[in-house]
């Protein structure tokens, strides 16, 4: 039988974007039956236009490129600018290694039918507007997801 | 037979603390067993007095009211009282929208009888007095949440 | 029939680089099969030299030492040597509390014979080397994780 994968999306930042598409897409190229359901700040990921970005504030895992964080300590992260430019360097990286862009990667999970489903009530909250996301998507609420992730193979909180 | 949700709740922010409550008390409301595991540093959502905050601050994915973020670029968000301000908001919000206060969800979540586990290393850790915390609890170590986790039918990292 | 845990490790600072590590060496001491799959700022994890750090910047529930917030507030989290300075009493703390270090909660895993495996995307985009990595280490992508995780009793992504 065919197995299942169920993402709880719930990350809206650049970096964090990567995982649930990239691990849907890989699911669905394998035969999985894959939903997604975007909830909190997952919802962005569901823009007609992405505009992610990456910070390395609060994050010291982050490799900094060319010894970055030398020349600006923690302090120097949060200045004006530094957030659009280790976005504009993180999204060069990955063109640069031939990684697919979110909106490429996006579109491969709606052709693999990855089911996506964004959380009804968070869009409400955020006093979101529906005309803002891509077509391909289902609202409902949690309770309806469980229906799914219940029967799943795994079962990933991102 | 009853289907089963094992949650580990390791966030201690504001609006971290929501998703471990609403998937906990929609999946019972759905006839689910379910425990939470709280590690680190979501055992301050078991306290009796839940004083949880929100920042902007490393997360570029919050989707910033007032077009906030023009106002303040990166390094405003970090002024002393944005921290509060976005608490403040974020609470105000929550109301104005319907939606359960946390405190109401965990009350919510014991009457439906979730069962809530503390980790008793991180107790340790951090020098945390039981009695700052809610009554309901159970104190263990992992090895006996995998007991149940082990069997669940979905197990969520949060 | 043994069961089954299949972590997802993904990110790189010293607090969250616990739970994969205590979840994987506890989950190894019940006789569960455990693969860990390193990706993102997780592959910090498998360097030979740990150098990991940890910041109050972007978490309100980290717990405060000595009430070191209501001096230093949120801005001050920022300052140069701060970061240090938390890190340094949380391996401090961690030490004076008994808890092994992640270099021995590591080898225990290791010696419990938990497979490490490292997302040779991740390694690929952040130009990293593997001469840097310990030597128990595989390489493969995420489709080859998904035979195993497929197969668990549980899947976290931490």
């Amino acid at each position: 039988m065919e197995k299942k994968l169920a993402i709880i999306a719930t990350k809206g930042s650049l970096d964090w974007a990567y995982p649930p598409f990239i691990l849907a897409s890989t699911a669905a190229a394998l035969g999985y039956e894959t939903q997604i359901f975007f909830t909190f700040y997952g919802l962005q990921l569901l823009k007609k236009k992405l505009a992610l970005e990456v910070t390395p504030l609060g994050n010291p895992g982050m490799p900094m490129p060319l010894g970055m964080d030398k020349w600006f300590p923690v302090l120097g992260l949060a200045l004006p600018g530094m957030q659009a430019m280790m976005t504009s360097m993180m999204k060069s990286k990955m063109k640069a290694k031939g990684v697919a862009s979110l909106e490429e990667l996006r579109s491969l999970c709606l052709e693999a039918e990855v089911k996506m489903i964004a959380c009804q009530m968070t869009v409400d909250l955020f006093d979101m507007n529906r005309s803002h996301f891509i077509d391909d998507v289902e609202y409902a609420g949690a309770a309806a997801f469980f229906e799914f992730a219940g029967e799943s193979d795994i079962c990933l909180y991102i």
